[in-house]
This record gives C-alpha cells, sequence and structure tokens, in this order.
C-alpha cells in the first residue's frame, strides 16, 4: 500500500493509508456509546479522524506515537476537515518508511554536513580546527546531526532542521567575515558551526518533537557548552583564552540576558554570531507563517503572529525588469 | 606653517599651528586677573588650553567654532595633557584646510558613492532603480551625502560616516539576497541605500557634529520619508504597493518602538534590513570604542561601556597557523 | 419591510429583516447534509444564525459583507442567542439604508465638523488658521472625514467616530490653553483639529471597520504627516519652524515611543495634545466597555478587560442632594 | 538694610545683605590656614561664597538654614559667580522676613485656598461637600496648606506651591467634568481637592525643602488616605460605597504601579484625576526647566533633561494675526 | 444522607449525595426543549453536571451558591467526567455541612492562632506585644482570622489559609531573626502577624472565594494599613517613630512597586518580611500547581504554568541512604 | 614600626607606618614641578595623599598594589581628609602582614569551612554527599575557598567573604528545609554549598578585587557548573536525574533571566536557593551600606543608593522591655 500524505487529501475521496496517530481518546456519545476520537499525521500535515463504531479490542492499546493503517472516507465536519474512519489497525514495521512521519527539512542533511566539513578544512588556526572536525566526525553525535529539528515549533521544526539552520548561520557569518577585516573568521565560523551543539540533547525527535529533561531544566546553550568543554580537554595544548573566547561566542548567541544568554557579547565575533543565528531564525519564523497562516480575508498578509506581535506581509515578487 | 595635529602632539614640545577653537571661556585667577581657558581640536583630537598673560583684545570677539594661529608649549597640567599659550590669533581662511578639523571617514567619500551607483544599476525593478538613481544624482543632496556623518557620536562619527555605514548595509544586504532566495533583492537594496537620507537633514557638521532642529523635533525617519515621498511623487506610475513596501522598510529600520521606529517589520526585507543596520551599527560602536576606551589595568579590555552596559574585550588576532 | 434591529430581538419572535452577512460558513451535519452558518449584524449589535435546510443555490454567491433579508425565528442555543433561517435572499440595493448596518456615532458628524470649522475660524495665526481651513475644506477628505470611525474597536468604534473624538480632543485642548498661558492656543487647536487625520487613510469602513494595507505597514501618524505635508507645500510662505512644531506636535501624540510615536513631547503643546488624546480615548474604552460588559454576578463592576489588565468599577450618580 | 537678591547681584558690586547659609565648610588652604566656603541663598536663588580670612570664633555655632549678614564683593572664580565675604554675622529675627529666604509661588496661596473653598461650595453631594469643608477649615491643615510647596524639586517646589498646584489640578477636573457627563463632578472635584493632602506631612519647608520619614517610609498617598479616613470618620452617616470610591481615586492619582499606585484607575473619576494631576505635574517641570536650564548654545532649547530622557524646545510665541 | 464527596466519585457509579450549586444555566436543545447545566462542587473538587427532563419548577429559583441534593449516574461527555442528574432539590441547612463545600487547609487554624499568640507572648517590646495581642484578640476579627483564605486562587485559597500563610511566615520570620542579629526580632515577627490583616476585608469566603468591593478598589495593603493604625490609636503612647516602622513593613511586603507595594523596602526587617511572604506565597503555589496538574505525558513535570511562564518539575525524594 | 590603620588616623597627627598604594600619579603643578599623588589603603579604609617634594627617583617604579612605608603628617584638603607624606619607600616583605591591607570577614573562614563539612556529614544521599565532600576537601580549592571574597564591592566584599556568604546561605536553607518538609534538604544544601562556587575563577583577590577575565567573559554561574561537572565525573554512578537537577539548582540561583540566571526555578529546591541567596546578598548590601554611608544631615538614615534607588532606614534598637 502506497502513502497517501495529508496534504494531497481531497473532501469525499476513500482514503487507505497509513499515519501517526496522535491525541487518541476513547469518547462517549450522549447515548453512551463509545467512539475513537484521534489525529492523523505525517510530514505534510495533520487532520481529525473520527471511527464511530465497531471498535475493534486492540484499539485500547494504541499510544500516541504510535503508525495506523485506516480505511475510511474524507470530508468535512463544522467546516472543518475530517477523516471518517470504517477500519483501523497498527502498522508493521515494514510497512512503513519513518521519515514519512515527520516534517523533514527541504535541505539534504548529509550535503549540509558536508558542507560544514568542507568550511571547518579552511579555518587556519590548528586548535580551532581540530575542534571542529573533532566534533564533526564524532561517531555518537554524527547521526543525531544528520537528524535532529532546531526547534519543537516556529521554525527549523523538521528532521534535519538542525543542520539547514547550522549552515545557514555558517554562511551568514562567513559573509561578515569577508565584509568586516576586524572579525577573526576562524573564531568566527568555529562558533558559528557549534553554536546549537547543545540542541542534540535540549531536543527529542522520536515521532514527536520535544524538550527532554536536560532540555527544561538546563537549556542547550548551558548542555553546549558542556559538550563543547569535553571535546576540548580531548584537544592537548588548547589555548586557555581561546577557549575562554569559543565559550564566551557560544554562551552569548541569544544576544540579551531576556532571551537566555546568561552574558551579552563583548567580543566582535559574539556580536556578529548572535546577528546571524538571530536573523536566520527570524527569518525561518516569518517564511514559516507566511507559508502557513496566509489569511485569505486579507490578500497578501497572514494572520496576526502572537508571539511577534503583528500581521506578516508577503512580498510579491519584484516586477519583471523593461524588456 | 604646515598643520600639527593633536595626535602628533610630544610633552614638551613647542607647538606653532592652528586649530578649532571649542569652549572658548575667558575665567578670573583668585588675584582677579584674567585669563583664557579653551579646548584646541582637529580631526585627529582635541586638548585643553590656556593662556595665563597679556590676552589680546580681539579674543573677546572669538567664537566656538573658529579656527585659530597658536604659538606655545605642550606640557601636562594634574596628569592631563594641556597646551600652554604664548600666542594666539584667528586663523584667515587661506591658511587652512578645513578638512583637518573635523575626524574623517576612513573610506573615500566619492569612492562609496560611486559604489552605490553601481549597486543601483543591477537593480532590475525599474521603478526602484529609478527611485536610487534620482536620488543618488540629485544635485542638492549629492554634496551633502559626500560629506555628512552617520551619528554625533559612538559610530562613524566623521566626515563621509554617511556614506561608509550606507555602502556598508548595502554590502551586507547584498550579501543577505545571496543567502536567502525569499528576499526581493531589488526591494532590500532600494531601501538599504534609502534607509538614512533623512540624516542629512538631522544633523549638521559644520565644524561641529549636531542635530539641526528638524533632527531633534522630527529625527532622521520620519525626515527620511518626506523625502522619499518627494522623490515618488517625480516618478510618473510609481506603483502604490511598491511605495508603501519601501517605506514601510525605511520607517521599521530600526526594528524596535523603543528603538524610535513607529512600526516593526512585518516584511522579509524590512528585516532584513534592520539587521543589516543593527549589526553595521554595532560593530562600529565596537571598534570606535575598543580604539579609544582600551583600559590598560586590564590588557585586551576597555572601560566599561555604559550605553552598552559591559566591558568591551578586544579579541587578539587568531593564532597563526601551522607551518 | 421596515429594519428591525439586532438590539430590538426578543426570544421566541418570527423575525423578517435585513441585515449584514459576516462570516458565512457552509457546514456539514454528521449525517453529511450541508447547512448554512453566519452572524447576522447591524448598527446595535450582531448575533449568529443558522439555517438547516433548503439551501437555494444562489447561497454559495454570498460574500462576508452582503446585506441579505431573512425570515426566521430569534430563540437560543446552548444559551447562547441564535436565530433560525426559513428563508434567506441577497437585498437589493434600494430595499436597504446603508447606515442601518455599522454602529454609528452618537454625535452628529456634520454638526462636528461645522464646530471644527468654527473653531479653526479662532485661530489668530493666519499660517495655521489657513492649513486647518485647506483642508476642513478639502474636497476629497470631507466625505470621508464625515463617515470615519477612530478605530477598527475599544473606542469611537461607529461611523463619525473620527470627527467624535476629534472634536472631543480639541474641546479637551481649547480648556488646555484657557487653563495654562504659556501654551500656545493656535499652534494646539492646530494639532488638535490635524492628530488622527492619517486614520483617513490607515483604516477602512465599508460594512467592516479594518486597517488598510497603508493602514498596517506604515500607521496613522506617518500617514497623517506626509497628509499633512503636502498641504503646508500649498501654502506659500508658511513658516518652517512653525511647520517643525506642526509636525512634532501630530508626531508625538501618542506620547510615548513603545506607544508608536517616534519621539515624545519636546513642548508644551505636544504634551498637551497627547494628554487630551490619551484621556478621550481612555474615556472612550471605560464607557464603551462599561457598557457592553457589565459583570451581572458583580454588580457595579465590568469583567475583567484584558488590555487594561483591571476590572472597571461604574461609579453610581451622586446621590441627590439634600432637599 | 534692605534685602539685595541673589537674582540682583551684579559682577564687581559690593554686597551688604542678608542670606540663607547652607553647606556651610570650614575648609583649609595648603598654607594651613583655614577659610570659610558656604552657599549663599534666598528665594531667588543661590551663590557659593568664600571668605578667606579673620574667621570670627562664632563662625563655628553657624549651622545650615541660619540667615546670615554678610558684606562684601561679587565676582566670579573660575568661570562662575562667587561672593568674597569680608565681614558676616548670624541676623536677628526682626532684621528678616523669612519670606525672603524661599522660592515663593507666583500665586497667592490666601487666594488659591478662597477658590477651593468656593469650588467646594458648588458639590451638590452633602457628605462630600462636608468632607472637603472639614478639611478645608480645618485650623491644624490650614496653615501647612498655606505654605506647603507641592515637591522638594522639579515642579511647583515653592512656599505655596500644594495650593497653586490642587488649584490647578481642580481647575482641570471641573473642565473634565463640563466635557464629560459621564463624570461625576461632586467626585472627581473632592478628590481634586483632596488627592495631594498627604504632602502636608510628607514634605517639611523649614528653610529647606524635604522629606520627613514618614514621607520617605509611607509616603503621600498612603498618608493622605489616614489623613481622609479620619475626618471620614468624624462625619456621621457617611455612605461607605462613595468613602471607597475617594479612596480609589486618592489611591490611583498617580495611575500606574510603577508610580508608586498601588492600584490602577478603575473608574472614570480616578482616570481623570490622574490625567489632571499628570498633565499639570509634567508642565510644572517643563516650564520650570525652560525657565532655568537654557541652552545658549541652542537657542530654543534646553539642555538634557535627565529624567525626562530629552532635550525640550520653547515654542516662540505665534505669528502676530495678520492686520 | 451521608455526603459523597467529587473526589470519590467513580465512572458508572450511582450518585446519591449534596454539592454546591455554580454557573446554572437553563439551556435550550436544538429541538427547544429545556435542560439544566450546572457545576457540582465540594471541598474536594468540581463536576460538571446535566439534568435532561423534568425540570422541576423550583430549579428558577436556584441561585449559584445553593447546596442541591441530586440524584444521579456519573460518567463521561466527550471525554470528560459528567455527571447526569435525575433528581434534584435544594438542601436544607441541618442536611449539610458548611465545612464540607469549600476546600479547607490542612493546618487547623485555632491550632494557627493559638500558635501566633504564643509569638505575641515572646514579643519583649511592650507597644509592639500589646498591639499584636490587641489584634490576634480582638473579638469581631477572631472568627474572622479563622476561617479567611489567603487568595481567590494559586495559593493558599482554602478556609483556614489566611492563617496557614501568617503562621508560616511568622516562623520564617522567626528563623531570619534567629540567623541575623541585625534584625529587630520584636518588629520583624510583629510586621509578620500583622501584614496580610487586611485580607479579612479584601476577601469574602462566603461559599466562593471572591474579592470585596474593597478588596478591588483599594486592595489588602491598604487596607491593612488602615486597620493598623485603628489599633494603634487605642493603645496610648504608642511611639511614633516605631508606628511608622510598622507600618512602613506591612506597606512594603509586596516588595517591588510592580507588584503593589507603594514603597521599597528601606529597612532589613521590611526586606526578611517581603523575602519570606514571597517564598511562602511562591512555595504554596509551586506545591498547589504539583498537585494539580501533573502532565501524565511528562513523567515528574506539571503542566505549563502560564503566569510563572514555566513548567514545573517535581523533585523525586531523594535516594535512600546506603545501609 | 607598628601598624596604624587608616581607621585610626586623626587631623594633626604625624603618621609613620605601611600602606597599599592604589592610583598612583605624577602630577605637575602650575610652575612645572612635579609632586606625587597616590591613594593609600589598608584593611580599614583608604585616604588620599600628596608628596611636595624631593620625590625620590625610585618613585617611578612604584606600581599599584606595592605596599609603602610613608612618613608624614594627617591634615585635610579643602574640607577632605589628606596625608601629606614628607618620605616614603616601599616596603620590604618582611615588614608586612599581606592580611593587614585588604578587608577581611568578621568570620573566621577556617571556622566557616568547618561548618560546612559538618553540614556535608548530615546529607544522608551518599552521591550527594560524596560530591560536597570531595570538592570541600579537594586540595587545590580549599585556599581559595578560605581566602576569597564573594564580590568586588557592595557585599562580602573582603577576604573570607565567600565562606561567609556560603556558610549563611547554608544556615538559611537549613531553615528552610525543617520548614518545609516538601523540600529535599540533601539537594538544597548540596546546592546551597556549591552554588557560588565559580566565584573562585570569577574573581581574584591579590591586593584588589576584580574580575578575572573568565569572569567577566563567562561568568561565575557557567563556571561553577563546568567545575561540578568536572566533580561529577569523577565520582562513578552519580544518577543522572539527580545530576539534573544539581546543575538546576546553581543554573537558577540568581532567579530571574535579567539577573543572569538563563533558566527560572522549576523545582522547589531551585526555588528556596534562589530565596536564601537573594535575602542574603540584600542584607550584606543593606548593612555594609548603613555602615558606610550614613548621611549625617539624616539621622537614622543613609544618603541614597543609586542601584537600590532609594535611601535606607537603620531601624533604632527595640525600646527595653518593661521593667
Amino acid at each position: 500500500m502506497s502513502k497517501t500524505f495529508v496534504a494531497d487529501l481531497r473532501a469525499g475521496q476513500p482514503v487507505r493509508s497509513s499515519f501517526l496517530a496522535q491525541k487518541i481518546q476513547i469518547r462517549q456519545k450522549r447515548t453512551g456509546e463509545e467512539y475513537l476520537f484521534l489525529v492523523l499525521a505525517d510530514r505534510t500535515g495533520q487532520v481529525p479522524a473520527v471511527m464511530w463504531q465497531s471498535l475493534p479490542p486492540e484499539i485500547r492499546a494504541l499510544a500516541d506515537g504510535d503508525i495506523v493503517k485506516v480505511q475510511g472516507v474524507f470530508g468535512t465536519y463544522q467546516g472543518q476537515p475530517q477523516l471518517t474512519i470504517a477500519r483501523l489497525r497498527k502498522a508493521s514495521a515494514e510497512e512503513i518508511d519513518e521519515r514519512d512521519y515527520l516534517p523533514c527539512s527541504a535541505k539534504d542533511p548529509v550535503e549540509s554536513l558536508r558542507g560544514l566539513a568542507a568550511t571547518a578544512g579552511t579555518i587556519t588556526t590548528p586548535p580551532l580546527r581540530q575542534l571542529v572536525q573533532i566534533i564533526l566526525d564524532d561517531p555518537a553525535l554524527r547521526p543525531q546531526m544528520l537528524e535532529a529539528p532546531a526547534a519543537t515549533s516556529n521554525h527549523h521544526a523538521a528532521l534535519g532542521g538542525f543542520l539547514e539552520h547550522t549552515a545557514s548561520v555558517v554562511g551568514l557569518c562567513d559573509g561578515f567575515a569577508r565584509h568586516y577585516p576586524a572579525l577573526n573568521r576562524d573564531l568566527l565560523l568555529t562558533t558559528a558551526i557549534l553554536h546549537d551543539i547543545g540542541k542534540l540533547r535540549e531536543l527529542r525527535w522520536d515521532r514527536v518533537f520535544d524538550y527532554t529533561d536536560a532540555g527544561r531544566l538546563i537549556g542547550h546553550i548551558t548542555i553546549g557548552i558542556s559538550m563543547i568543554e569535553g571535546f576540548l580537554r580531548s584537544i592537548p595544548g588548547f589555548p586557555d583564552s581561546l577557549a575562554l573566547q569559543v565559550i564566551h561566542c557560544v554562551l552569548c548567541h541569544h544576544g540579551e540576558l531576556a532571551w537566555g544568554s546568561p552574558k551579552e557579547p563583548m567580543t566582535v565575533e559574539a556580536l556578529a554570531l548572535h546577528a546571524a543565528d538571530n536573523l536566520d531564525a527570524k527569518m525561518g519564523i516569518f517564511l514559516a507563517f507566511a507559508q502557513h497562516a496566509a489569511d485569505p480575508q486579507h490578500p497578501g498578509w497572514t494572520h496576526f503572529h502572537k508571539s511577534l506581535g503583528r500581521y506578516l506581509f508577503v512580498c510579491p515578487p519584484a516586477l519583471p525588469p523593461r524588456s
């Protein structure tokens, strides 16, 4: 059975495919009969679903995050899309491709990682180059880097989002280093590559994007510094003053106390790294919201973005040049 | 008489040169005798000076901003440098080169302006290109653009600073446009070139860097929008929706209400322009402070920067690559 | 068919009248049958409505903002008022009086505008008087001034609200000028009349109160200054320093950066104008909320006002004087 | 000996008058000899003074706040005005008029108090009128009301300033009550008259404007409410709900928690009272600063006002009307 | 009929007990038939309930806060618990024990009050001891103290909560006084006992925890100071300076202007009292939320606490000591 | 030569003692002659000093932080105390006791450390007890712990201040653990002992209290966590979840993002630790300021404390109990 994606469902269409089950609830009608409510999801979106009758006994064993095969019809209920399920069972591992069920970055993580390694090769300060290469080559971190998202929502909340965001920040910083000769390019690129490394332990992405206990209690900035210090210990003779600056840049990359950095940038590299991280995160938020929250009543506009406190306007493309 | 610059004065040295007179005061000794106190300045710095005796009558006609020729000796008083004047008279116009008396940008303004014009030529949206070219070619603005500072203090507070900062923001934005395909390059570069145009009427730079009345009462953002609207009226058929976006970007380039932008960025171009302007201003502040406020008691550090609320650390250059 | 107003509907009553249609949705019952949901509104309020059967085909062509004639019964559903529609069609232009469908100010706009013109006549500084009179007499602006609301919600969100609020601010400022001899009455009254002029282009009020694109992207303060500058250009010899002060007052009328004014009041007139605008807006918010959000569980009190962050207490009228 | 006022001193002039002595210090020259330094003040200003020789023994008994008779010469020292004293003695009570030594309001306090009493007579709610009249007629408070300043600096920092500010706020509130019929005039005027009553115990004005211990530890809002509650107890049958509202208005007259009001306005009268108090205080600050801190280098401007965070611009008077 | 508590209801179980009726609504089905919706509560929790048929006429006389006897069945509706009522009538006074219907503190108020009296006996400064004893012995306040909650929600929102919180703050302050010899123990314990006395008039707890009018308009800090001043007047010769300090401590116990204290602590006792009050309130909030808002999806965690802006983590008990 | 302390100097007295030299400057009189200006300090205070003549050549080799022996006379200059030096030379190591020159805590550090070790012995959770004991027994840290101050100014800015503050926080936390059974005493006391451990590398105290480079760039919270993680690695089998909570408590001990904690307390222990740290720091600031900044013009009061934004009031001791 080939996968039908949420984004491709059409009203009135019969559906026969597998999805990620979320928010599973067994509810009761006024008559006392039970029915099943759940949300079906895959990497293209999500849709509420109901199953009105003949609940098979094994349904009580379903857990959020299971992948289920369903048959049913796609329609609407109270103006909202809804899938009415006729049959449902748990999918077996061989029937599914895990990567179909969580959103994925548009960038190929392997390619992004290869790009970071290439950048690492251009760092001319030996201890910094060594630090970056040890980390990029770490056999335990490597598979995590290839999968991790950069956030649980808002921006780069997709498998591969960690590398997509990191590569983008590195690219911006490389441009800054060309633009401002006063910047120490080696220090800036090193910390651009490493700045979010703590997210590998702050987040989990096993069929849900969420925080780990360490993520909530400690946060990726402090976790990342512990990880980097671990690698620094493995490099004999790494200069202390250089280590201080690496740590300072990572510590300050949120730019302000109120955003969770316990110190504010005191060096030009810390300043530039924060600028790159901030711009890339905000561009990610703008573009994701523009894509998912267009307001049909106000062409060109999105709905109100609560945490930004404003509507966003989607710039139509430039007028064509005069022929 | 060739110019001796403040930065070149040495203790015990006789001085015979011309300087900009500032903060002129005729003071009284305890004995009742009068003496002259003033500050002598040129584009390399400033130094307090006193004249103990034989004040010539014309001294009472001196005004702040006059250029004076002095003879005297450079020494120190209470641990601070001071110039003791023996003779002083007003300099005549032919004796001086005006550009010796205010700090100048390290970048050649003519070159910067040529670069902006070249960038303008790459804008492919005809009305935007036309708008930029009309402004860059405006015969009244051109000499002002070549001279104006970007601020009265802190960063780019030098003749030519306006173009130095503008060219730098344009360079950053060009990099952003290459980095993010979603950005409308034409709109972004247009507004990067124009974003600070209001500073030409917010500031004055006639022997002192200061605000005009309009600068204090209205500010360069609102002034700049008025100027741009004037040019927009001169371009028949400039699309309304495009004009709105140009104005939005300029209006928002300070990024937040608290920093004097009456709206916050709602488009990706406004977001990117603010990021470039903010980074370039902060880099300017960091580099200027690192240069002028090194703290000899704390090698590598500056004194405390009050408005930033921190010390700055001057990153030593990277270690040399392994041979 | 005479108009029955929302405010006059009574439970159990048959209804036969026309209303403004909003939030039109064709929904599906569990059985798969469709039904119509919409909100019916007029200048006195709004009520949800449903039509359970026999949806006429032309219903799919209805758009938000259309005026419809309905027959049905007014009742309640889940404790909320609801109108159950039996028949519905689009109203023709001759059947309706447009002014029945949006809330209207309690003040007669023609009267308010006449009052502003009278005030303008008392301005003794010729260029200021001329500026105000040109604007009040502008044939394009005049019909807009007579109709515009002052906001989309909260206070003076009614046709005619613009003039009601402007006239009230002018009245307060006139009192301030009598109270404080140091105030330049001509400048204060001029800017009181003009302070919100940008709202004529920030808002739209065609069967809905909403922001225009320019309103969202630029805002009424900056728009208003552009409009005033246009009129200033048409007055030969208008003194520059006076123009600066007019613009300063309008620019600062929100009083603080955080409230969208890019400068804070630097003159006593700007200070007084902000005080009048702020008091009148807050009085409008208090009185509107007290009227619409009384909390029956707490006599004398309103519900919690979220943006003000408090409950409001409606002062009972003063005790009668002793006889 | 008639009084010569500080504001009338001219350079080179012999002086023979009495002043308030402040900041008295006996200092030592490098030679070891002692000399006297102090500040001489009266209601028109203050001037530093020195006495170089023959310090009479009784000088060691002088205390800040004493009135002294001096003979000497007025000149300048280091560009600053200074009075050089030849002879000095303490003045006797009969030689002086106390009111010459502290700044006085331009308004006659007796006249202001009479005006408040007249306003009180127009209050038609008997218990409110009674409350105001009891307080205005209180034999202990009356002399304090006639003398008290409204602040120790910034605005209305003059003998009589309390009544000047109170009368001004009452005048503004009377205007508001005419303007907004929804306002309970009796409640608003009552609380306008009483709002700052706590300042009579928050401040002291015995030859210096300063805070009392209660002023620093408790503040005039809480003190004032205690005083009002004391008077309320003396009026049998004062309605509880009315008392609550009186107290609420006084409690909230600073408008925001951050400005020291423990509650924010919940009634329209509290809102209006705050608006009047705030406008009058700010007008006082603007006008006092414009008078005392003009910046000769920037005609029309004051120096930078630190707590307001801006320069102030003194509006030139309106142009004369066309003849 | 013995009481069945909400916390003991089990799905499918028949119920026959009395509860507090809240949020009573008579609703209409689509068919036009009426049904009853209400919330049933007691000191252990609350549950929504419906009665589908045969509404007895006296149901229209029910008011929120009445105690009703119901027969019915406990089940779920749309995944939420719900009680379906078959019969309902108002309970008579003799059938119920009032204390069953509002949450109660786990501490015995009589015991807490006895503890406060014992502490009062250890105060060695006679006027302070006298002040506390007069208040604790006040016959009008005593029953209120024994019942009052400390808040309407969040922490100590239970009958007896006032004394529970007060006793806890007193205990903390007693520890502080032992820890810091610089603290005046008598002043600190006196104000710890009295700090929240105003809550007796700020809150009401007659079958609902809510604010009084005075509570909303004036607040417990100002109310409490009025009450304390009343008692101070009854103690002849109470030292003024001591009274000032008592009032200062109570006034400042919220610690910051933004939290409703019109002054910030200026004495070490005021500082220590605020620290104790703040810690005890926050501990109360943490422990209550940890108990009621555990998130089953995140073991060890609560749901997100909106006003604290974070999740809470419930520390598992310490590991057992090594044997 | 026995030490004469700054606090014991009396006007007119000859002085013959050694002091710490600070702010050394060689200045020039108007005549061109040089004189020496410096500040002399010891653990009891500091005083400015001048040496008018016969500057010995070795004076140019003096550096801030040197200990010098001086002969001279103590007097005043311009109302300020000043020591006039007749002879000066550098002291030899054997002439001085280093501990005379920096302020010392009133608590004996050895005693405080012994107390912490005793507390550690009461921790019943083996891994926590082990962690604390390893750290307290660390041979490299021990001498630093015995010397370090807790801050460079404001509070506990004295040798031994680190242990004084730590012991006080531990004492408060021990009281909290007795008061609140819900607190995990072992976790709370462990983190109380360790919370400021990073200060040993954030600060330096070699004849001056200052920040290290790591202190400025990284800060004691992040440094401390690195140190603790190092010790955790040395304890086999330390439970991960316990480590997370230890780190969380240390990370949050400043309580708010704005005060430099990158996370806010999510556990009751983190909350309690922050309360103890905050109270002890503020008590330290209050008591130090009350001691050093009494305002003689306002008995009972200090001068204005700028960063606290208020005056402090020194509570007179309680009245004596009735006999």
